[in-house]
């Protein structure tokens, strides 16, 4: 056995909240009942405890009992790319619904994004995003036509655009995102149910292929009670950016 | 030389966005210019600029000439933690006003997210930060009580605070970013001289020493308008974080 042991009460304990056995607000096991599971003495089960703790999963002080803080993961690109697919790797349920889907010539800013020239083609995208029912983003997604007019042979309301695209063969492999906060318009008001100037974070997206050829250009807005960005770093290793859930209050 | 030419190309244009050169909105010169300057067909000319415009470097449609877009560049780890080499790092002038520097007992949220009992002090800062003089965002830090002490003895106007707790040999490994947005409360709008609920970018960080144990807890407020921050990723390559001055509207 290579892995020391307070690396693999670490994992267990990560799988439990990632799958939501231990929930967020939940109590982890006492140190004393660790030790016992385990057969350990207690430094490895509070090593494994700080390196929870330091990775922003569970809270609590000497003073009282850790609990769970984050669900939140490592989570692979293609998660960058689909809310879909990201709702359902934290085991919750993914909805959308198409406002509408449409194409139209390029305006200015668009061609700025995508490379294209004034008056090319577009296919734009309105879409109302729901995690487990409730209205939790709005996305509003501008491709290229040669991709954008696929969309047309597709449910939009039946599940992952990206899933769909990437069947089709489409190169997503490269993404940017630009994250900032931005005050509800009427739109988004009237989707999200918050209101007018109420504070969203936005994340707006440019996606390219392997070869950097613009695809898709997006401007994703999220409820900030619902939904939050997450970044680790140190400096041993790469960043990795996480997008998860948040705990706060409505706006 | 075994750099190919088209690299050769894209690494001397980021250095001149970077440096300021090629500002944000300068037109980057023609590619018929770029020919001569390198003594290369378009064929390489092309291709650095494709990747420029993959990065997010420039923008520009084959039917208009390509601009600067952003000043953005990847960023080493101790700009995630320093507002001040951040800025520096740009070539801006980082500024700062120390409002108010306390120790006072833990509280319970402070206790969560610094793993402390109930009532062990802490020292908070709360700071405003400005770019070029103009305030742009609003600090406020808690540190555990043996760092925070080292603050008593530094003129937090002066400078970095955490170039100062680096010199003073304290461990600021690992870092966790929660980023999301929130509305100004009285103290942001007074101190950004903005409009109260407008909206703001949030960034809520962890840090801790290199075996997790926990060394400050900070919320800091960003004017949207002024910076934003920027996530790279590739099915390739691990997800790299930036963060960057906006170019959008005042809020």
């Amino acid at each position: 056995m290579d892995v020391p042991l307070h690396e693999r009460v670490a994992s267990e304990l990560r799988r439990r909240i990632s799958s939501g056995e231990l929930p967020v607000g939940a109590a982890i096991p006492s140190e004393s009942h660790l030790c016992e599971q385990w057969g350990s003495s207690r430094g490895p089960i509070r090593q494994a405890l700080a390196t929870l703790r330091a990775e922003g999963l569970i809270g609590g002080g000497r003073g009282k009992p850790p609990v769970v803080r984050s669900q939140s993961m490592p989570q692979p690109f293609e998660t960058f790319l689909s809310f879909s697919r990201w709702v359902e790797l934290m085991g919750r349920t993914p909805g959308q619904r198409t406002l509408e889907i449409a194409r139209r010539p390029a305006t200015p800013e668009t061609c700025d994004a995508l490379g294209l020239a004034e008056g090319e083609p577009v296919v734009q995208m309105l879409r109302l995003r729901l995690l487990d029912e409730v209205p939790a983003m709005i996305e509003r997604t501008t491709f290229v036509w040669p991709v954008g007019r696929l969309l047309f042979d597709f449910d939009c309301d039946s599940g992952s655009v990206f899933a769909y695209l990437s069947r089709c063969g489409v190169d997503l492999s490269r993404a940017r995102h630009v994250v900032d906060a931005v005050g509800a318009d009427e739109t988004d008001a009237g989707l999200l149910g918050i209101e007018r100037g109420a504070p969203l974070l936005r994340e707006r997206r440019h996606t390219s292929s392997a070869s950097g050829a613009p695809v898709e250009f997006s401007d994703d807005r999220y409820r900030p009670d619902l939904v939050s960005f997450t970044i680790d770093n140190s400096q041993q290793a790469h960043p990795a950016l996480l997008r998860s859930p948040s705990q706060g209050e409505t706006p």
